[in-house]
Order: structure tokens, then C-alpha cells, then sequence
């Protein structure tokens, strides 16, 4: 991509992560996708709440000890009067800890890259939204799969109107990782379904978070109400493990999402399908080489990534030629690259409007806590419908 | 089949038919479902509204033209009153017609094979349920997909708790035929869209009662409330095109439904999958021939229909080797098969339990039709939960 | 499908059939599948050697004692000698017998629909041959998979030049049913491992020439030359159960064939590739509904039959409407359909060029029995190229 | 993967490259898998043979100007005598330069991975081979596919018995890129069909190796004999397009591979299907994340990458989760991760055997290469069978 090979040869860049201690999931993926694009360089961090933890990932990962520190605030406070302060901060820490994190770094000045959801609360995260404009700070939400090429290129067709208008909306994400009590032995498994860490919900706040995200990406719709039934499946466990809900959309499109962590025979398997009144367009995370494009009275057609026929704004995100798999590496280095080019205009003093780049933004992130609220309040009022 | 050979010997059984004139659909396949069998023989019928359409067909099919009547009425009580009276009737016109063609047949003690949703109202269903009783009528209502072996199968892996307690049923049953304004060119398209001849609803009654009933045969589950939004996506329709529907059945269990007839890829795409908490199953109407079975921590298994490793009962409906593809026919002739093991036990005289025959019953057709009803109440009035 | 229908109209066609007695596959479905059509009954048959067992599933068809036969001599002849002689005689039996029985009804005058492969030598296939011609007999070889829709529609693409001049072709007929040895428990896995019943080969001649057949069908391209490698797989047996073959075509063409009967997880997949200089087609027998049309540079299509783009000559072959699966039954059905068309014309006194109707005429049973010798031939002398 | 990181914690790796330079493929994405990774940095490199254009890279990925050369010998040279010399050298330009380069970079005694495949003739791997050895080099050869966790998992499962004695591997390797003449605008086509650089072979020497290197990893068989027929599909080409092979292996099992780029519809699709006595296994390049396992008389299982039931010993190369799609870069950063585990055991003063670590070392380098002129000389001598 040649912008993003132009924005790295413009600098080196630094970052540092909050979170990606041992055992931890995301923030070692956050590093390696960063590693990927090759474009920047950790120098500090407060990879876990256990000091010595935090000592050893950051030791193992060639970070200076004076720049490993014991708390977040201690880490914006000393980053950020360093000459050279990193370019920007990673957020990978449990959903609760997000919004202490981001204001820190926020109040300091600091781009942020943080993972979703954004919150536990829209308020939190409208604070963090004002709180970014003032200071001038780029925000990112990582919502990773809208890095996939073919999420992209299923934007594009639908965005040109090549099926039409929307008219319907399926979307799914279930994994079957929750099936069992696995809280005792699994990390994720025991934050993500502990209110104190996760939030108001486990399920639609993981997962369900992601097909509204994917959603809204894909389409630009916006939803105008919804009605959830949030399922709590699993002895003794206080928060949602599958969920059905159903949507409208401002322009009378009717859709329908679920999602679950209970569902046998399923990894990580996000599929959104969008169905408009000239054709319809499938998106499955777990085959992201892939979309199906079909045109109403014609066969479905598998569009693959890295042929000739994608459009050029999409090929020019190709790290291998098709048929040579990206994944989710590639989807996540692809929100770097975007946020990496618009840190890099920043930085040479440009005029910046983050809609312009190719990343989740925080008005996303406000979307998606808000549609976790919602889904939540919905649920615990019988499943009724609620405005958003 | 030994027992249905068995049945076959026991007597050259035959039929008569409503509908199934030229242009017509179900009709044919009822016919060539039978003729598959070899053990039925059509000789009366009542095949169009337009007599000499009517009669048209009965000579094609070698039908004595005195046994080809204008009504079904007439029919009913002509060939009620000869000694070589057919052994069942079968109902294959249009909703509407349905309570009045079956009623005509049971008040002349006629086993009767009609097509779903059996009536367009309960109260009208709970009548022709009492009428088969009083009269000693076997009743089979072709909900044709429960005739595959690989539902069988599934159903009996989930009967035999191979999958645990249900949790989650995720069902829906898209097609794309009715994305264009298609009634004036298609008989189908045009009476199904019309309530003087389709009833209430038209996606929902016509394959969203597929589900309902799938759903049924698989889990043995009742739906205690349902939430559904219809939407007529079309020009100028009044009846459903598209719907979600949110259900909650008694053990607790939570699903989620959707069909549609503007779904652009999708020909005629009836996919259930049921998730326990041991493991789930997913069996897909198009790819009939196979389910997927995963037990939970291990791989997906793609079962085969003819393998040695199902059980007998359901390999007792092989017609063919594993590999050499059944289909739509055979289902169908599956559900006839047992219908005429039931007709022939009467015949010699056996008491018949019509639960212990493998065919939809009169009390399937009942639920289909509350069950329509019930979504179009929930959708007039504003997608609210209802109870059933 | 308009013409079959006028040909059924133009009488009731009647038919004996040589073998298809308790136990068997072959003979089984081809009266389901004469059956599904509602076309022709079955009035004579010599069902098994043993003459119990033939009397059995006579009485059990409602075949009239006085016509279930010891011999197929004696039924060649005596039904030949009938006023009321059948229309056409079907030959089921295995593969060594298939040459005598055809000669004693070609004799007799009668219309012949024979089993794969038509002879055990080319010298045999070539008399039968001359014989249907000297008598004025019409003769069909039961390759049952060109009477798929789609195999008929990837035809047609190929004929119109769609994929452009054909360079390769890669087709596999794997199954798993002989891993184990079960010649003691299954009759079909006696005969077809036993020489004095199967032939010179098992595996080439049952499924590998279903692969020669379907390339030829497909392509209309003549093999000049092949290189075979036979393996007996399975402890004491003496024919082969796995072969790859090389092909060259006339053209200039290459070609790759592989069929085995000692592949795990495969149940019966005849898979055909066809690769031209504008773009390829994919056909598999157990998903017999779809092809895959890829036109250069384009995305893959996923051709579903029933679909408004098939063309019209194909579209009259429909039984059922699209997502509503035709299978095995139905391609035999479409075999007959055709042949009793040419009966029916020439019932008529017109006069009849067999290759104007699509089922598999003697030629092509010739060019299987070829193959077959051809395929030994070169194995035996070390996989060697051999002529054609 | 503990190991691995351990191996990082040794040192900072460093390396030079060979190729890479602007518009080419593989040499970008060596860097990338090795950034990926974490471990290594780029020192050093001659990256085209255009100076301006090698300059251009060096800058870009910020390797100091004295260390980019204009020729491999110099580079091999003057990095030979640096204190600060590289670890090891990364050899991916065109296939005719692989042999001077290796030998320069081994005379120095740089430890090397070097490109598919080999060298051009078999007589130059097997200088390379004694050259390294002499002076004690490391060397691998980047078969890509190896690095695949279900490739590993599938060698795992097939040398642990679980598929019995293996009888039959059936492989291919179908791409399309070069239907049309694209030689005019692409390097790699260019290049590749281009006997001055690419060497005897164009198409089994790029793909039908990796199809000969993925059976020998998967199954240890060694082949003793094949018959090979190449085709030069595409006017005016002088090397293979397209090429069906016959094997024998040692242990009697046969084989039949298929490779070709002028097969419309695929991308990049390795797949190798292994037959054995007890059951079959199936790996697909494009869908790296699964294989399939079936057991005889069992239904397929679908095995994906990062579940619980996988070996630990594969586990332990996990980056992402179930479901969390790993590709091609992660593949070729399992290669490096072995490679440097090597690389620093040997700096670390240990006894290093290489083929304890599982990455392709210089042998499957030079059968690779020995198939490529086996595969040569039968075509030329008309697809006779030649032992190797």
C-alpha cells in the first residue's frame, strides 16, 4: 500500500501498551500485527496489574525498565514528559479498565488505539469522545475485522449500490468456547464473565459488539430500535452467554442478530449477510479471503481477495497475492497502517479529518456501548423493544 | 423398506387428488412422489377449478373421465359412494380451499393427505381434527422435509440426548424467488401473494411453517411466546415477504427464526440447527443427504446418509446407497410410505395409534397454523410478545 | 418436460427386466426410477438365477406368474413370441452376463436399456452392435450421471464455446466402500471383486468408466492414447480397487483420472474438471444440483438448477423447482424419458436417429468397454502408454 | 510457543537478504513473517540487481547505506568480515541466481534460508549440502506450506498411525494467473517463464515441488519412480504451464499429482489428500486453519486449528485462537521461529542436529530439486516412467 509506505518511511514510530502480559490474548496480537506492518516500536508499557508480570513481558519484549511502570496513571504521567514520548497508546486491558486508561493517556495528549468496547457506559465514553477533541488527540477503536480486505470490498458494493437498497440484515457471531465452566483454568474466560472486569454484559459486549460494528460498517445503516433476549446459559454465571435481538434501521430495514458462546461446533465464526433489493452480499470472518456477491435472477459469485476484479482502493491493502490466506494479523496491522497515516499527517502538521482514514473511530465505539446498553435494558424488561 | 414392501403387498392401494392441474406444482410432485413408491394408484380427481383443465390432465394421466369431477364436493360424495373407492385423498389446491376440500373427504370417511399450513384458522383446523376422529380418519399433513432420513436422523440423535438439553434453535428458510413482482407471470407467485387465496401470510405461511414444524419433528419442543416482525418488501403486496421471529419455548430454551422470499442467492434454503449443552446439530434442507454433528470440545462431524454407522431405523428408508443423492421426491414418498403402512394396518383390520407412524398428523398441521396465526399477531401489533 | 409428457400420452408402455431380484442395487432403481416417470410397466422378468427368488419379487411387482422366467433365453422368447410383447427389455445383471442377455433380446427385436459396461470386451460390444442395427432395435447404455440437469447444462456451456478450446481435464471417482473386505457380507462386493462375474477389472470398469463416460459426454473429446496405473488394494484380491490414469485427447489435450474404492471418507464423488483456454467447469455427482462456471479473470459461479439463466433445453428436463433437490432417481428417470421418446417415434412409424435424443447410445458403451481393456492393458505391461 | 520465545530472549537476531526489492513478492513477505515474529532485524541486502532500486529498499527499511551492495559476492564479502556480521542470510531472488548466492553466503560460512526451488540442478544442492556442512552453516529451504500448523498436525496424525499403511496420495496444485500472456506485465510472470531465470521448469518447478515437498513432509514416502507429462499451454511459452505426474513410492503406495497456472477458478490451491489402510486425511493450503481427518467407516471430522483435541506439540505454535485465522505470513514466521531456535542453540555453543527442528533443511532442498529434472526427463522422453 503505497500511502502506508510513505507514512512509515516518514518516522520511526513509539508506542506503548497498557495490558499483553502473560497470558493475556489481545494485546500480544495488537503487538504482533504491529510488528507486521514493521512501522513502530514499543517503548513503554504496564502489561499487568502484577508489577514483577509487567516486568518480565517487558523485559522478554527489549523494553527499558524505567519505562515499565506499576499503574496506567503513572505511565501517562511519565510518558508524557518525556521528549520522546511515544506516538501513540494501546489499550488492551479488561472492558472496566478502558476509560481510566484512555483518560489518562487522552489527558496527556496521546493518539489511543483501544479495544472494544470502548466502555461500560456511553456517558464514559462521550467523556472520552469531548475529552479526545479538546487535546487534539486521534482515536482508534479496534474493532478488527473491518480490517479485512473482503469487509472492505463488501463496504464498496454495497456502498455503490450494487444490491440495491437494504432491505434485511442477518448477522450471527457463535463460538462454542463457553460451553463449559472453563472460568477456573481460562484467563478470558474468568474476566469475560465477571461483571466486576466486563461490564453490564459478556456476550453482546465480546461478540455482539462486533456483528453491530460490522454492521454499521458495512452498511452505514443506523438502528432506530431493537428488542434483545439475552440468555444466561451456564450454572452460576450472572451474565449473557448467547443472545438473540432484533433490529430496525432508520430506513425500514429489519435485521436480526445473534450471537453466543454456547454454541456447539462454532470457533469465532462472525458472518454478516446484507440483503438489498438488487442482490445480496455474505461475509464470513473465519474464511475474511472471501465474500459471496449475488446479483438478484444470477448464481452466486465467490469473490476472492487479490484478484483483478476487487476495486484498486481495496487491492491496494493486498499484503499477498489471492490465494496466499491473510488473516487476523492483517486485518488488525490493517487499522495500524490507517491510524499510523494519520498520525504521520498529523505529525507533518497536516490538517487531519480521522473520517477520511479507514479506522474504527470513537464514534463507533460510542455506538457499540450504546447497543450493548440498550441490548442489556431491553433484555431486562422482558425482551421489550427500546429506541436508541 | 421391509414393512412398507409388507404394506405394498398387503393390496394395490389407490387415490384421489384435488388439484395438481397444468401449471400447478405440488400437485405433480405428489404424484411422482407416489409413483416412486409404486404401491398408489390416482383414479379420480378434481385437478383444476377450470373443468376442462381439469379434465385435460385426468386423461393424460389415464383417469376414467367419469371420475373427473368439476368440485371437490362432487367428487367427495361420488366417490364416496362407489364400492371401489379410493383408499385416501390427497389436498393439493391452495390454502384457502384446504378446510373445505378435507372436510368434504372426512365427512365421507376418507384418509386424507393435505398439504400445509392445513387451514387458514386454528378454530377451522381443531374442526377438521374432530371431524377425522369421529369418522375414523388417518390424517397426514405433507410437511415434506421431515420425510428426509437425515432429519429423522437428527432427530433421533437429539431424542437419544446425544446433544444434551437444548438451549438454542437457530433456524430460517430464505429464498429469493419473489424479489421481482413475479405474480403476473407466476401462478405460484401469484396466488401465494394474494390473502383471497393465500390466508394471512404468505412468507410466513408458506415456509415459515416449515420451520415451526422442522423445529417440532427435531426437538419435540413447544413454543410457549413469540415475538415476530413480518415485513412486506414488494411494491404494492399486502402479505409478508420477510420475517424474524424470536421464540421461547417451555423448557426454557430461547431461538430465533427468519424466512424470506427476497433473499437474492438463496433458492429455497430451510437450515435448522439446534445447540444442547452437549453438542449441536445442523441439518440443511438443500444438502439433504447430510448433518453436521458436533459434540462439544471435538470436530464437526458431516454424517452421510447410507453409512453404516446410522441408526437402523432411519437406514430402513434407504432407497439408495450412501453418495447416490436423494432428495425432494424421496421425502416426500417417505411420508406416503408411512401413510399407507397406517392405511393398510386399518385396512386389515389392526388398531392404528397414528403417532406410532412416522408422518406429520393432524396435530402438527393445528400447531402450524396457531403458530401463523400468532406471528401475525405479534407483528399487528407492533412486533410484541404473544403467547401461544 | 412437454415432449416426454406427449410421449407418455401416446401409450402405455410396458418392459422386462433381467435381474433386480432380492438383494440387488442397480435393478431396484431403475424401477423406481421408470416409475417416478409414471411412463411404463413392468409385465415380464427373469429377476434372479435362482428361480424362488425371481418368483418372489415378481409376485411381489404383480408380475403375472406365467411371465417370471427361469432364463433370459427363455424370457427372449417367449416374450418375443407374445402379441402383447413388451415395449423394451432393461438388463441389470452383472457385468458378464450383460452381452448374453442383450443378444437374446436384440434377437428378438426388442429395445435394449443395458447396465454399465455394456460387454466385457469390445469384439462382444461391437456384435451387439451390429446386431441392434441388422434387428432395428434401439439401444441405451445406463450411464446414469448424464442425465443430471447440470451435467447437461455443463454440456451445453462447453458445446457454445463458454469456456473456450479444452487444454485439461481432471476427474476422480473416489469411494470408500471396499477398505474393508466385505465380499462375504455384501452381494455387490462378491461380483464385482470376482472376476468370473466382474470382469477383467472392478474398479476401472465400474466407477472409472463412469469418469471415461462422463468426460466424453461432457467434452465430446476422443482419447488417442493412456497410461494406467492399477493397484489391488484389500488382502487376497485379485482385480484392481484403485487406478490414476494419464489421458491424452485428440486434441492435444491432457487429462488426469483417478477412482478408488479404498478412499476413506469419499461415498460415491464423481468429480469432473474441465479446463478450457477461456475459463472451466466443475461437476460433482453428489451435489448434482450445482456446477461451477469460472470464466477468466471472473469470480467462480455457483449454477444451481432450476434457476431462470439455465438454458431452455435444459430447463425442460425439471422435475422440481430450484433448492428443491433432484438426485439419482431423477437422472435415470431423464435416461428413460429420452429412450422412451425414441420408442415412442418409432411406435409411431417415424423415423428414429438416436443420436438426436440425449441418453447413451451404443457407441458410447463401446468406447467404455474400450477403456476398460485399454486401462488393463497398460497396467499389466507397466503402466505403459497404449494407443487407442 | 515457549521455545521460541526463548530463543528470542537469546539475542537480537540480524540478517541480510538477497532480492526483495521493489515489485517483487516473496522477498517482502520473508521480512514481513520475520517481523511478525519479532525476533530478527534486516542489516544488510542486496535487494535488486539495480543499484538505484536496491538503494531505494535498503533506505526504506532503514538498513545503513554501506551495508546495501550491489552484488551478492560483495555483499557475502564485506559482511563476511564485519564484527557485527549477520546471523544469517535470506536468499530470495530468481531461481538461476539461488546456487551463486548460497555459495557465496556459505563460503563466508553465514548460516542461510534459502528460496524454492533449490538450486537448477541437482549437482549444485548437493555442492551446497557439502559446503555447508564443511563449514558448519545451518540451512534451510522456505517450502512455505510446512510452516502450517494443520500441515503439522496431519504429519502428526499420519506418522502416529491413526490412517494405517499409507496406499494412494492423490495431490494438486491448480492456479489461473497464467492464462493470459501476462509476461508483458508482470515481473513474476515474466521471470518465471522465462528458462534464462526460472531454469528447466516453470510450473512443476514453482508449484508441483511444493506438491512433492508437502507429501514427503506429511508422509516420509520417498517416490522411486514417476511419469510425468508437462504441457506448455499458452502460445509462445517455452516452459510448462501445466503437468500431471504419476508416482510410485517405496513402500508400493502410488500416487498422482496435478499442478497448472492456466486453471481458471484457482488461486493458489494446494491440496494433498493421503489414503491409508484405517482412514484418509486432507489438508488444503487455502484453508489452512482445518484439515480433515476420517477414520474408515466414520464420518469426516473437521479438524481446525487452536481446539483443545489438537497435539500439544502443535498446540505450542499457536498465535491466535480458533477461529482468529492464521495464513501465509504466520506459516513462513514458523519456519524462521525454527530456524532461529537453531541459530541460537548454535550460538549458544550447543550440539545443534537440524533435524530436530522441524523446519525443510537442504535435503528436501535437493529431492525437490531431483524431482523437478525427473519430472523433465520423462516428458521429454514422451511420459516414460524414470526412477529416482
Amino acid at each position: 500500500m503505497v500511502e502506508a509506505i510513505e507514512a512509515k518511511k516518514a518516522g520511526n514510530f513509539t508506542y506503548g501498551m497498557v495490558g499483553g502480559g502473560p497470558g493475556s490474548f489481545i494485546g500480544v496480537v495488537h503487538r504482533a500485527a504491529i510488528n507486521l506492518g514493521g512501522s513502530a516500536r514499543l517503548t513503554a508499557g504496564c502489561f499487568s496489574q502484577d508489577y514483577a508480570k509487567s516486568l518480565e513481558t517487558g523485559r522478554l519484549l527489549g523494553v527499558a525498565e524505567d519505562r515499565i511502570y506499576q499503574t496506567y496513571e503513572e505511565m501517562a504521567r511519565c510518558e508524557g514528559e518525556r521528549e520522546d514520548r511515544p506516538d501513540f497508546m494501546v489499550v488492551t486491558v479488561p472492558n472496566v479498565s478502558h476509560y481510566g486508561a484512555c483518560r489518562a493517556f487522552l489527558e496527556q495528549g496521546f493518539h489511543v488505539m483501544c479495544e472494544k468496547p470502548l466502555t461500560c457506559t456511553t456517558a464514559e465514553a462521550r467523556e472520552l469522545e469531548a475529552l479526545a477533541r479538546k487535546n487534539g488527540c486521534l482515536f482508534a477503536v479496534s474493532y478488527v475485522y473491518t480490517g479485512h480486505l473482503m469487509a472492505k470490498e463488501a463496504r464498496r458494493l454495497i456502498r455503490d449500490g450494487v444490491i440495491g437498497e437494504i432491505r434485511v440484515v442477518i448477522a450471527e457471531y457463535p463460538q462454542e468456547w463457553l460451553m463449559d465452566l472453563v472460568e477456573g483454568e481460562s484467563k478470558q474466560a474468568s474476566w469475560r464473565t465477571d461483571p466486576a472486569r466486563s461490564g453490564i454484559s459478556n456476550c453482546v459486549g465480546d461478540i455482539g459488539s462486533h456483528i453491530e460494528n460490522m454492521v454499521a460498517y458495512l452498511t452505514g445503516l443506523k438502528i432506530t430500535k431493537l428488542c434483545a433476549n439475552l440468555d444466561i446459559v451456564g450454572e452460576g454465571r450472572t451474565l449473557d452467554t448467547n443472545a438473540e435481538i432484533l433490529v430496525k434501521f432508520s430506513n425500514g430495514a429489519s435485521g436480526c442478530y445473534w450471537c453466543s458462546q454456547v454454541a456447539a461446533g462454532y470457533d469465532n465464526a462472525l458472518k454478516v449477510r446484507v440483503f438489498g433489493t438488487l442482490g445480496a452480499i455474505e461475509f464470513e470472518q473465519e474464511k475474511s479471503n472471501y465474500l459471496t456477491l449475488t446479483l438478484k435472477g444470477e448464481p452466486p459469485r465467490l469473490i476472492s481477495r487479490g484478484n483483478g476484479y476487487i476495486h484498486d482502493n481495496v487491492k491496494a491493502y493486498n499484503r499477498l497475492p489471492s490465494g496466499h490466506p491473510e488473516g487476523y494479523h492483517e486485518a488488525l496491522a490493517n487499522l495500524y497502517d490507517q491510524f499510523l497515516l494519520a498520525i504521520a499527517a498529523r505529525r507533518a502538521g497536516e490538517e487531519v479529518c480521522e473520517a477520511d482514514y479507514d479506522y474504527p473511530g470513537i464514534e463507533m465505539g460510542i455506538d457499540g456501548v450504546r447497543f450493548i446498553e440498550k441490548c442489556v435494558e431491553s433484555s431486562q424488561n422482558g425482551a421489550v423493544w427500546v429506541e436508541l
